[in-house]
């Protein structure tokens, strides 16, 4: 097993996907072990830091890579597992920022109105209880929510010559900010340039579903993943795995529509890869789909349909779902947890 | 305790909120014994009854009520707690309707294509074992869901001296068609008319987030609710309590604005109830706030905001919420189940 | 030629579409010379008016009318030509309403920010030189904008059982808020109950693409109007035609599927009546459709489609467009100016 | 006076904005002499090419340019006044394209009902007479539109690291389609990167407001820009002036934020260069802006708010807007004219 360690030097952080310089080539098969820092690049370590001041546009969101995924080329797909994502520090960071959120105007849901007050909180994560403390400004309340840690972005080059800056989610991936993207997951994506190019970074120790103010519990992390080209599949939207669930994400505006892209996505999966016809997987998706909210706060809203694999007919081909990886990363994992002891389970 | 009974006759239905005229009166306190007829009036009952040919246009979704509460006044609340909520029949319909649905261009996402086909599936209710199976038209997959039954339907008199189909959600409830409406769960309603004018139908033995073709696993149900009137407090958009979770219900289109008025709606209540500023309850909501959409096929879409209990303060003035009315309920309710020997728990 | 004059007293105006008992009776043919009152009820006077404070929810927007069309039913057009729209006053009044407008947050698009300021600017009308005169309030300029008088709000009795605010637009007409609804200009609506139920009001001096800021140059109106009964002829959405152009004015939110509507709308008009085929009629509509917004504020944002008769064939069955009325209503005009010797060209 | 000509070979078209070399060095005050190719790169010629089959994604929409503007830097706007356009051929082309257009659902607007039939017009152009004439394809109907040429593409770098594909409207210009685009006017386009890197194309002999089927009356173009370079000044969207109005363009989703954005840059641009405050614009502009659609098609929306000069105090600084460029680049049109003999008026 071919396991490599990336610690990105504070210039080698990646910006956008696509038009940013391969860190490294990678082969179908290694583990990977990253770090990745922070939103605010690690900028935001007191309740006076604010974004606006300490944060230097465009340079928000880094990204760690992207790394070249030897063979890959468009019309394939690139099968991401997260082994595990845990935090590399004993603190997060959120703030509000200026017209920007779900309940503030923005940039391009414009009002006359003066935005909200900037303001930071830091929240205490502890390790080994594994939980976050969210401590109360105005108020002398405190409280501790699970931890439960997970990647907001995760992504591969843009198709159609883009190159498309970290904070924005898309047909690539990119900033989709779902809670489902934790440990135990496969995240496939459709490969649009060769190499893939792929990136991970934005971890959050946890975030509501819908992002709403803009901002999660961010910290740097440190993650290890599991990669599978799967050769000669195209894949049109990220989608997901777990051992109990595959899962569909949209991201588009308005948000209704990143919903019909998610749904239509799973019935389409459902249809191609279980054997039901479309409007048998259009009626089993309507009355056993879970549709929790990722954001609704980035430049694209980002909708995930989710799917119990107990209630679909076994996959064609292979076990899980049509791709197969997810069984197959999930071994690797395993091989991994058996050869390292170095991390917490 | 006083326990009313109605079994509506078949003329007997409302389908609008507002400008029905009362079934009966009932006070705060009362538990009422409710039949709910399914949204296609009970006509639906093999794959051949398609909703075109044998459903008369604007006689869809028949409500139960309204029932007049004594009392109640315009910015007063009622809160509706629902007892127990059981499938009145061995089988449930669903289907596909002409340019309805997610998944379809509609009258108002207009566009020059061509309907889909309409279809009817037919679901087998197991009410011992609580399941609903699903029976593939194109296949011969059948798989067994778990049973979860709810009211897509439940409102007040609307403000402003309208009338509204039982179609459509919006600040006085109505159509809502969430999962969460739930036995064991309370909803508060803002009351907008002298006596409220509720009712509720719409039973679905269970339904996926956002109602993806439009229709769920549509069904008559027995149902027991109890309510009790707040005087003096006004509710903005429709508010629900579990035992667990407090949770608003926002209506509108496009859908980030259905998501907008939900999660405003928490960080509000939380900062009314919970005694935190809205700043810190905007941070609090954004991480710990789960953001399940109910509809995303409805005149307006719904979307749901979803907070633990455990991760609040404690509530100003009563315990659970600030309403107090759902541990009252509790109550009542379990005061009903032990004069009752007639029902199963 | 029967000619009919109403002037409500306070207490007759209706404040909804359906659901009010129609004022009189009236025939196809008929000319009603209508004063409508102005959409704050005339209380807004001077600069210190603030509507939150002198005008009385949900009492906002009078209609004239309802008027019962006799022989009216479900599935006939009823079409209104303006004959005549003239302020009945020296002045009319804007204002901000907080939480209403386009670049503001609102009850739907909710966010945590305080509303803007409420201020009224008055505007003085010149009768004689038609002009609508501008005077800022932080600063000393004056402007004169042509006056443009018309109708906000135009609509009959909505279908499926409800009633409706006065504020609202829908399929049904109402607060459509166009300026294309103008004198010359003939309104044809889909009749959905016995007697239609029309009704009218919200006179503009003039008004914006769009009304940015959710209210216009809002006067008192003299308006002449004849109508037209089109038996057996259903129309979807409100359509308008003048002299030289046919149009189309779908309500809905999001925006786009309001212009969604109304293209469609306009396509379907043109293969219906003028003998294109659906796709020919999307080809021309798309390059020659003028789309001017009405309103992006109301609830419901109504988009318009405008299309030259020059550039159509020959409409079927009759001159002008399928209908017909217009031209004849156009003479029914031309023969009450020549009787009236009473009100101004 | 500098007079420059470019006609790209085959192979130097560009396909972004950002990302691709600059065709040549230019300056401010400098005449540009282009020819554009037509959206289908021309390979669109009888009713028989479907751009399905004829056209190589994503090589569509190509870009006269990007020319680097000697001094431009970030901060600064670029002024581009469009001296003529004149279409460079005696037909244009347009076409359905599956999932593509206003009135069809798409990749976005996802939905399970299969695409509309593709189909091609071919326009007949009558540059003497300055009419394009359609021709329907099933049934014998032919009508000649008047010629109103225009560029549907023109932008320059985006901000934040990004490129972007030719197809996409955003606040670096772009794809906005609107048919305001047109000779005599001038282009206002914040500059975002070194050089600002601009360029044009997408001509359309002439199109409808909101572009309904996604395509245009689509040529290749002779033009003539002058170009000036605004110091200091940044512009935050599109602004545009002719003689008689200035205007904004938003582009965004849904269609109402790009109503807000281009209102509200309207109301800031009149607010910051007329000396009205914030509230008095609001209320101006609210009574008298026109409103026309752009496209409502592309991947963001584009909305036109548009005042005429008359109704607005005079500009600080200079005449005409706050930037003077328009008539300083009016005074070199005329010049040009001068010079040159060898094209139409």
């Amino acid at each position: 097993m071919s396991v490599l360690s990336f610690h990105p030097e504070p210039g080698q952080y990646a910006w956008t996907f696509g038009g940013a310089a391969p860190l490294a080539t990678v082969r179908s098969g290694d583990v990977l072990e990253l770090f990745t820092e922070d939103c605010f690049a690690g900028r935001v370590t007191t309740e006076k830091d604010l974004v606006t001041q300490v944060c230097e546009f465009p340079f928000l969101n880094p990204q760690t890579g992207p790394f070249y995924v030897e063979d890959a080329e468009p019309g394939d797909t690139l099968a991401i597992h997260f082994i595990s994502i845990e935090p590399a520090r004993d603190q997060a960071a959120s703030t509000t920022v200026p017209l920007f959120g779900a309940l503030t105007s923005t940039h391009t849901t414009a009002t006359l109105q003066p935005p909200l007050p900037e303001r930071v909180w830091i929240w205490e994560l502890d390790r080994i209880r594994r939980t976050c403390r969210f401590t109360a400004a105005d108020s002398d309340f405190q409280v501790d929510l699970p931890m439960d840690p997970m990647h907001g972005t995760v992504g591969v080059a843009p198709a159609n010559l883009e190159v498309r800056s970290a904070l924005v989610p898309d047909a690539h991936g990119g900033n989709m900010d779902t809670p489902e993207m934790r440990a135990g997951v496969t995240c496939y994506l459709g490969v649009n340039v060769a190499g893939a190019l792929f990136s991970l970074g934005d971890g959050h120790a946890r975030q509501g579903e819908g992002e709403t103010c803009g901002v999660a519990v961010e910290c740097a992390m440190d993650t290890v993943i599991a990669i599978e080209l799967v050769k000669g599949r195209p894949t049109p939207w990220p989608r997901l795995e777990s051992d109990t669930h595959i899962m569909t994400a949209g991201s588009a505006r308005p948000l209704e529509d990143a919903f019909r892209i998610a749904q239509l996505d799973l019935v389409q999966w459902i249809a191609n890869d279980y054997g039901l016809s479309e409007l048998d997987a259009y009626q089993l998706v309507s009355q056993g789909v879970e549709s929790p909210l990722a954001n609704v706060c980035d430049t694209n809203y980002t909708s995930i349909a989710k799917m119990r694999k107990e209630y679909l007919p076994a996959a064609s081909g292979s076990a899980g779902s049509g791709y197969g990886s997810h069984q197959r990363l999930r071994a690797k994992a395993a091989e991994y947890w058996q050869q390292s002891r170095s991390r917490p389970l």
